[in-house]
Parts: structure tokens; C-alpha cells; sequence
């Protein structure tokens, strides 16, 4: 029996601490990945790739008790070397090399050239070799980047007395009706794949008030477009008590504000690598569906086609127009007509063809649905009635507001799409670690 | 067009705001559902219920601007009225009510006991009425303990170095081979719900160096017990450049101390109301399958049946001969047979019929199942025709050894799990908020 006592400090150094100025001169041990060597007879630069950068390390013929020759690209090593300043080198440091440890090696040469600043190559052969293509600085940089936009979602809520839940993923009916559902089955009966968390988040703010979870979606959508995935990570809140829908909108807000600034504090680097220059979120206009619909179609002389939605074009000149007139990235489209609205979105008291919700955009994307719900169970069962819907299968999430429910509502925002917009890629598999498609399951 | 600012703050008050001295005396508005009204006659107690606890306010006829009985248990609320200390009163304080504003009302009676202290119900019945259910205190205290113990577990990692990652539930071939997968039809072609992230992990590993998600995972095991579900929460890491699996215990161990400290400071209300003791975590022994099994056979006089496994009886055993011999409520039962291991664990050189491995036990149920990897491609590939595999369907897993991947190993933690032995439920449906099971796909 030996006691495990918790995470000891490894002798091998971050990047972090080879970078302090008292580290200058020392003989240090560091682990990496053979990125790519530059040999150039008696010297040879080994580049390491690290989770926290890139390390230069200089070979010396006759000073480094080894050959250069017996390190491939694509290893992983342990080196031993003494640190000094180097200018040009990537964090002002090199460390120039002692000793070599191989602790693993790659049976074949790399497909990709993955250690080039830009890899050129198409978005197909990367998806197909994802787990090496993302060995690329810039491309693995937008799932750092990623990371830091789920973990300010989720920091920001726990702040704002959100509790986290986790919904079944799994179920016998799903929230938005019977079309673009993968089935499956479920030891002999008839089960589908959610679409969204929104019958299960709506039930939980009658326990927890405010709600939030960040977890995949699947949809069956025949879609192949640039926007489109079949499964994507969804960031959904859902908030009880407000006053309107209005309060959602302030509340996403607060979360753009929150993030951007976590991702100016603890990203830098990433962000830097890709060029990204953040959004400002200090303000968002907020507009309604009608007349933004107006103000684009005088603006830039496009008729309107289709007066009930809004078509990709444009969502781009809307982000246009708020960009052009209000200098804004993000731009709110308010009161959404009631007909392309799902039954549980409210109607707006003062006119019925339009409900109490929004669409975010972010230069010139749909990135968020939301608004407020019907809390009242008579009001809801109407409303189903209406729409010529069955109470069948739906008897647990109505039972919720039987039972009393507050005012609500809530969002849900594509993480990969507003990932995508704000890393400037313009295909959301981009953004998206192993996209599905419809002709992509694998890897 | 409006501009949205950001969180606003509310007129409406929170609890913590509530319990400070200079509230006292003075006029509030709060919001919350009402909990329970106990009507005295010319006095009654209203308790609201709040995502941050129970606040009791206090009718006295002819002060309070309203009648009690036009006041329903499970009404939407917001009062006004003033703020008392109040020593018997949950949180030592209370709210004189003046007036009240209905914001929405239940359309029935509550079928369950929801504002008694303990409700009395059946399993059975709490889940058919979940929405319901977990309104009440102790049901829903377990939710908020367990977002504590996903929240610790990133925040953890996200301090030591690891990059969170979302990888697709839908496949076309899962980590574990055939068995206990669901399937389902994927555009016309076959496809599987992952029961786990494992592939993925591991080759981010060459990306990221470490790696963690906390995702649902599919498994359509066919076991009707208290600590099985079909769909449940997975905290996985996976970690490159280890020396051993060691590394992973050791991280483990750092993740159970972070995350007690996290919940004792900012979960103690949860924990007081479910009277949870928190377990002890500074030192976490570690001992040998072999070993362990021989110990507790002669201990506790029970004859070793299953030489290659351990039966849910003997881990109990285990966890109690781990509390009288050491005082620990967690134990690491390492080196687990290869047989009883998938592929990719990698075995002890010193004796390939054990595993570098291990498993967790807390309070007498395994909660993690973990340990080292094959990093090398032939030594893989090597197992991989040891075991009859083929390669089929393996390509791109395969492919990231092929160019070279570090020394790894990582683990899989049961959230349901390791919440139901924290909080001392037996049955692991408690502690799911929508359990999946084999009869169970509602609500």
C-alpha cells in the first residue's frame, strides 16, 4: 500500500517558468513534441511543441551529447538544456541542448506540414487527418479560443446564481416537434436524439430559478451549408423571475462583456497567433425584426422576399447596416413574427403576430435564439391548441406549469458558430474539433 | 433601436443582501414561489422559496395590504414589506409583508409534499413528478453539490494546464468495441452513440498535451440496478508526457482536494441541509488488485470467486477494510488484470497479465476507471492482433499513433456516482436530475 497525496511538482518546467529571468543560465528538463527541425550541419534548431507554445532549442555538434540525426519530427522528448535569451526566439528564449530523451517516436513521416505558420491546406484533407492537422498552432488556437468562450459562459452564470444541470440526451419526444430527429431505438422502443435542452431547462426554473448547461445538440437537419452542423455544443440559459425578455438580452450581454474580457486576460496568446481582434460588447443595438427588415431593404436597395424570416443575405447586411450606423459587431433582432416562432415563445400582448424573442447576430450570423416563454398553463395549452398540437408524450413538461411556473426565458447560443465568427473563419467545421455533417461521421 | 448595456442591477433583492445589517427596518422587494403558507388566522407565514433558500414572510391581517387566502402554494410572487431580524426564521431574518404582486399561478393542487423536510415519496413517484419533485429543499440540494463537483473538476484542470474539449456523441465506431452500443441511422447510414470519449481524448493528447471533457455518454447496458444508468455524465481527462499512471492518480487526488475546499466554501449551506460530512482527501491510498483481494478475503473470511474482477460485494469490502485499516474513505485499487481491460491499457512489462490501471473506490462503489495507455503504434498494433481486432473502423484512431503521439493516460469519473457516495444515497438515480434506464425514458 503507498498513499497518493495529490499533484506533485514535476521536475520537467512550463514554459512559464523557463521564461522567468532566473532561469537564465540554468540547466533545465522540459517535455515536448518534436515540431520541426532546421538543420544546418554543426548547429540545428529543434523547435518543441508544447500545450503552453513553442520552445526553440539549438543542437551543437560536439556540445550536445547526442546526435541530431536520431531525432525524428513527430517524437515526443525530454531534453535537458541550459536557458538563455535569444531575441527572435519565440518568447525570448532558447535552450540550448544537453542531452535528448526519447519517450515515444512516430512510425511514418508527418502527411500534413503541420509546423508551417499557414498549412494551405483544404478544410477537407484537415478534417480527414484532424488529429495531426490540429497539431498546427493556428488550427488547434481556435479550440483554446473555444474553450475560453464556454468557460466564461459558464463562470459568468455561476456569478449570476445560475446552477449548471445535465438533461438527458436521450428521450422518448424532443422539444420542437417531430421533424430533423435522429432516431434510434431504445431497448425496443422509439427514442430520439434532443435537439435542445428547452422542455428540460423551462421545467428546472420552477426548481433552481436560473439555469444553464453547455452540452452537444443533434439535429437531422438536411442541411449542407457553411452553418450547419448535425451535432453542435449548445449554451443554453434559462432564467425565472424577469420582467421580459428584455432581461435575457442584458443577461447575454453580461456574458459577451465577461468573456471578452477573460479571453483578453488568458488568451492573449491564442488570440494573438490568429489575429483576432475581440468585438466591442460595451453596447448592443437592439432593433426590431420589422424595421431593421425596412431600414436594410431602403439602404441598400434589396426588396424584401421573405417577410417572415430572415434570409443569410441578409443577416450580413443587417451586421452591415449595425456596423455602418451604430459601429457595432453584435446587433439583437427583436419581436420575431409568432409564425416561425416555436408555440412556447410568447406572443407580444400589444400585437400577437409577433412574439417576445430575438435573434442575436454577430457579423452577419444567426449565433442565438431566445426569449421569453408562456409561464401560464392555460395560456400554453391554448396556444398548443392553436397550432393544432397533442398533449401526448408532452404530459411531464406541461405537468411543470400545471403545477405553477415563474416568468421566464432563456437562450440557446451555437458555441461553434459564434467560435467561427469571432476567429473569422467563414466554415463553422472550422471551429469544430470532429465535425458532423451529412456526409461526415467519422473521424 | 435601444442599446442593451448589460446585467442591470434588480430592484428585487437576493438573499445575502437580505441578511445584512443595514437591510434591517428597511423596505424590500423579492421575488420566489411560495413555498408553503402556514395560516394562523390574523397571522400567517409565508415561506418563499428562492434559488438561494427559504425566506419566511410574515402576513398580519390589517397590516398587510391583501388577503392571505387570494395567496396560493406554488404562486409566483414578488412582496414588498420590511425586514425584521428574526432568530427561529431560516437565515435569521423576515419580511413584514405590505404587498404582493402575483407574477403567475399553478392551475392545480401540488401532488407531492414538496415543503416538507423530507417528502416521503417513492423513488418511483420523485421521478415521475421531477419537475415537481425537486422543488423540494433536499431534493434539489443534491443538484447543486453536484454542479460543485464538475465545476471543481474543470477549474482544477483548467489550472493545471488541461484544454476542455467537446467531442462527437454520434459515431461510426466506438471506443469500446460492439458491445452495449446504441445504434441509429445516421442519413442512411449505420451509426453509434459513443460510451465514451476515449478515442478522441487520446489523440487530442498529441494536440493539447491534456485534455478534459464532461459530456453525456451512451451505454445500452442491459442492468437494472441501483448504480447503473444507460445515458450519464463522464469527467474524463487524459494527460500526456506521464511518467506512470501514477501521474493520473496523483491528478485525481488534486482534483477530490480542490473540489472539497470548493464545496465547503461555497456549497456549506447544501451540505448543512443534506448533513453531508465531506470525506477526508490529503492522502488517498493506493494498492494492488491482487493484493487487496488476498487482504480482504482473509480479513473478512470471504473466499475470492471472481479472480479477474471485482464483484460489487468485495468493494464494498474493500472500502471498508480501507476505513479501519487507514482511515480513508477512497481507495485505488491498481493493476487490474489485462484480461478484464479494453486494448489500449497498457500492461506492466514486468508482468504483461496486469495492467498499468486502476480503479476508484469511494465508500464502497467504483467511481473511476483509469490508467496508462499504449502510446507506441506497433505495440498497439501489436495488442490489437493479440486480441483478434482488426483495423477496420480504426483508421483515423490509429493514424494519430502512426505520426506519433506522447506517453499518456487519463480516466473516466461517474458524476451520478460520485454524487450519489458523497451525499449517501443508494441508488444512483437520486442523484440523476432525468435518469435514463432500461424502462425509463421519461420525463
Amino acid at each position: 500500500m503507498e498513499m497518493v497525496k495529490g499533484v506533485k511538482k514535476s521536475e520537467c518546467l512550463e514554459l512559464e517558468e523557463l521564461r522567468k529571468e532566473e532561469c537564465k543560465g540554468k540547466s533545465v528538463k522540459v517535455r515536448g513534441a518534436v515540431h520541426t527541425i532546421r538543420d544546418m550541419g554543426t548547429v540545428a534548431f529543434v523547435i518543441l511543441r508544447r500545450r503552453d507554445g513553442l520552445i526553440q532549442c539549438v543542437y551543437e555538434k560536439g556540445v550536445s551529447d547526442f546526435e541530431i540525426k536520431d531525432i525524428k519530427e513527430a517524437a515526443s522528448v525530454e531534453v535537458t538544456g541550459i536557458v538563455s535569451g535569444a531575441e527572435k526566439a519565440p518568447h525570448g528564449i532558447e535552450i540550448r541542448l544537453r542531452q535528448i530523451r526519447i519517450l515515444s517516436e512516430p512510425a511514418a513521416p508527418m502527411p500534413l506540414p503541420v509546423a508551417k505558420w499557414k498549412m494551405n491546406t483544404s478544410l477537407e484533407a484537415k478534417l480527414n487527418y484532424r488529429p495531426v492537422s490540429l497539431r498546427n498552432i493556428r488550427e488547434r488556437a481556435r479550440f483554446r479560443i473555444q474553450e475560453g468562450l464556454v468557460r466564461g459562459f459558464r463562470d459568468f452564470l455561476y456569478g449570476q446564481g445560475f446552477t449548471e444541470i445535465h438533461t438527458p440526451k436521450i428521450g422518448a419526444k424532443s422539444a420542437e416537434g417531430g421533424a430533423n430527429l435522429f432516431r434510434l431505438d431504445y431497448f425496443h422502443r422509439p427514442a430520439v436524439l434532443q435537439q435542445s435542452p428547452q422542455f428540460y431547462k423551462q421545467m428546472m426554473t420552477g426548481v433552481f430559478d436560473r439555469v444553464f448547461e453547455t452540452a452537444p445538440v443533434f439535429r437531422a437537419e438536411k442541411h449542407n451549408t457553411k452553418r450547419h452542423l448535425n451535432e453542435y455544443t449548445s449554451l443554453d440559459f434559462e432564467m425565472g423571475y424577469i420582467d421580459g425578455f428584455e432581461d435575457i438580452m442584458a443577461m447575454e450581454t453580461g456574458y459577451l462583456q465577461y468573456t471578452m474580457k477573460l479571453l483578453e486576460r488568458e488568451y492573449g496568446d491564442q488570440l494573438q497567433i490568429l489575429g483576432v481582434e475581440l468585438p466591442k460588447t460595451d453596447q448592443i443595438p437592439a432593433v426590431r425584426f420589422d424595421e431593421i427588415k425596412r431600414l436594410v431593404s431602403e439602404e441598400y436597395g434589396r426588396a424584401i422576399r421573405s417577410p417572415y424570416d430572415l434570409e443569410p443575405e441578409e443577416e450580413v447586411l443587417i451586421s452591415r447596416y449595425a456596423k455602418e450606423k451604430w459601429d457595432a459587431d453584435f446587433v439583437f433582432v427583436t419581436h420575431y413574427p409568432s409564425r416561425k416562432r416555436p408555440f412556447y415563445a410568447m406572443d407580444d400582448p400589444e400585437d400577437s403576430k409577433y412574439t417576445l424573442s430575438f435573434d442575436l447576430l454577430f457579423r452577419g450570423m444567426e449565433i442565438t435564439t431566445g426569449g421569453q416563454r408562456i409561464h401560464d398553463y392555460h395560456s400554453l395549452l391554448k396556444k398548443m391548441e392553436q397550432r393544432g398540437m397533442t398533449e401526448e408524450g408532452m404530459e411531464q413538461y406541461l405537468s411543470a406549469f400545471k403545477y405553477g411556473m415563474p416568468p421566464h426565458g432563456g437562450l440557446g447560443i451555437g458555441l461553434e458558430r459564434l467560435t467561427m465568427k469571432l476567429t473569422g473563419d467563414d466554415n463553422v467545421r472550422e471551429t469544430t474539433l470532429f465535425p458532423r455533417d451529412m456526409s461526415r461521421l467519422e473521424p
